[in-house]
């Protein structure tokens, strides 16, 4: 039974019903539709997923092999699109640029009147899981390197390996195609989150796709939403062994700092996402020959465990992950887009599928009656 | 008390406290800080109510001279954005302009980190409220008659005025100032409605004003929310005659379609916007020597009334009252834009005041568990 917590983030109170996601049931569990996010990361591609999320089934063979040629045939960049990431900055917030990106693809291809029509939405949503990623590094390297790159790579079918690819201008291993499907996976879907939240109460009022994602990249950005892996990353950076993170980490806590990337707001006892981007990180940490960052890692997981009872939530080993694949820091949470536009795509059209507008009441504190006073009169 | 009412979009549940308006209560009344909207309508300029719930009380004459002044010297748009407006086709939905343009602001001018100097907030703000009528005008001229306007216009002291003389190339008359005067404090707030709401769950992950204010343009572009003065207009435009018009609604009526413009989700009785902007609607009406909008768009309140006891919400006139002024209807939701920023704004600053992440929880009616099945076995 939700309880009423006037004022407190509506935390516990239910807005709505979802057949998406369960976060936390039995303490731990993340589902897909009912899948369990293990049995997802270990075995499907992230395109399986996105089709499991949007289209309600996980997809036969002839469904993935034409939604995997669908979204690559999406990849383009249009030319004003271009030209309007070439006018922003290098010094600019990524996030920023991708919901500019996302809003301004809204003016050259808009979700036409979708009431009679629900598959409009769901185009819309492919086109920009097709290309939300290229839009982030195509800035990237225009701005930091000087090139204009290619976004199109036909023959890199993944969209984990496309985004690599357009990165670092050459195919990546299978290894790090892997740890990044398995990423895209990790982070596609989390219920009623903040961002999912804001995309869906946008949804309600019936307004178009590339308006809720937009909605939602803009609160993903907030520091107390995405953004963990990228703090996380910064802390564990300078470190240059376990003994010397022990001893900073230590030293954080005395002072009372926050730590991010442990411990999460439903989950209570364990991150059921942290077991497998921990595994891909080591695994990346000795195909590249690290002597000191994974260490690093595993050593905050063990104080931070051992000192304040805090488990490692997903975004701590995604930072260490991350870096191992050659991944700027400031891509960290322009990635988990990618993945989560997704989740929010499905949620907008579940919203849509049974829709009242989301409309809460507020507590008034303000003053009961407030008498004009003329200006001359003012203090 | 709030009720819980599952999936019904949060109807009567508090989402939080407000000091800034009030809607509905004892029926009818709308007030902003505990002024009734009756005063400030007839007694303040728009700059006046902007500065009223940004800043917390009103202005006397040095403080609302000094911000008159400094949103005057916000006005102008950087060559940047400019160019990113030319590059948005001319049948794009005025709302997807606005979005973008606001987002696109936030890359050149980001919110520096506001955690410790909420100031930053309240400039972000004022320069948003300076430049969203110029972005949307901008545009409109540019595309639609291939001009490129001044946006600073030092010689016009008010939003209103400022707003008609970009669109018309002529400064307004005394009365036209006024009626966009007014027509700006009806919308500026409205308490945790659909936008206002998703730009304080954005506001809730401590993101920018610049996602926080593009998120709520984002929901009042939705049809159930913003765009009820477009719908009134568009219904109303092609009627010649008061009598004309009652046929055609009560035809409408019988067929059961949607008549936009009247009745509303919290007031029960009357809208207390529509006589203000009623009245300015037919001091229009004669000035400009209009000889049926006036008079079809009253005989349908009386048709409505009579039918089926709904009053005119705020929207309905100010269709024929912005239709008077010569206003193109695409623009009349924007407008409502140019006056709401005030409103989301404060209440981003209000929600970072005294936040906790607005993360709700979701009823889950999904499949318990789904069993994977390899990908060749799938139907």
């Amino acid at each position: 039974m939700a309880k009423i917590l006037s004022g407190a983030g509506l935390r516990g109170q239910s807005a709505g019903e979802t057949a998406l996601c369960t976060v936390g049931k039995a303490a731990a569990g993340l589902t897909y539709r009912g899948y369990d996010i293990d049995v997802l990361a270990d075995k499907a591609s992230f395109e399986e997923v996105a089709y499991l999320l949007l289209y309600g089934a996980l997809p036969n063979r002839t469904q993935l092999h034409d939604y995997e040629h669908k979204l690559m045939s999406l990849r383009s960049l249009p030319e004003e699109l271009k030209a309007v990431l070439e006018l922003i900055p290098k010094n600019a917030h990524p996030m920023d640029v991708m919901r500019t990106g996302c809003s301004f693809l809204g003016n050259l291809e808009p979700e036409l009147p979708f009431d009679k029509q629900p598959s409009l939405g769901l185009h819309a949503a492919d086109r920009l899981i097709a290309t939300l990623p290229a839009m982030v590094v195509y800035w990237y390297r225009f701005t930091h390197d000087g090139v204009r790159i290619n976004t199109h790579n036909a023959h890199v079918p993944s969209l984990a390996g496309h985004f690599l690819t357009m990165l670092h201008d050459v195919e990546p291993s299978e290894l790090h195609t892997k740890v990044m499907n398995a990423s895209l996976i990790l982070y596609a879907e989390h219920e009623f989150n903040a961002s999912t939240f804001t995309a869906r109460v946008c949804a309600s009022t019936l307004s178009d796709m590339h308006s809720c994602i937009t909605g939602g990249i803009g609160s993903l950005r907030g520091p107390l939403h995405g953004g963990a892996n990228e703090a996380a990353m910064d802390m564990i950076e300078p470190w240059q062994s376990a003994d010397e993170a022990e001893a900073a980490l230590l030293q954080k806590l005395a002072n009372k700092e926050k730590i991010m990337g442990f411990g999460h707001a439903i989950y209570s006892e364990r991150d059921p996402r942290n077991d497998i981007i921990k595994k891909w990180s080591k695994k990346l940490s000795d195909a590249v020959g690290d002597d000191h960052l994974y260490a690093v890692s595993e050593r905050c997981e063990a104080v931070m465990w051992r000192e304040k009872k805090l488990f490692c939530n997903a975004d701590f080993f995604h930072a260490s992950a991350y870096r191992f694949m050659g991944i700027p820091t400031k891509l960290f949470t322009p990635i988990f887009v990618c993945s989560r536009v997704t989740g929010w795509a499905a949620h907008v059209m579940e919203q849509r599928a049974n829709n009242r507008i989301i409309r809460p009441s507020a507590d008034y504190i303000g003053p009961d009656h407030s008498e004009w006073v003329d200006i001359d009169q003012r203090h």
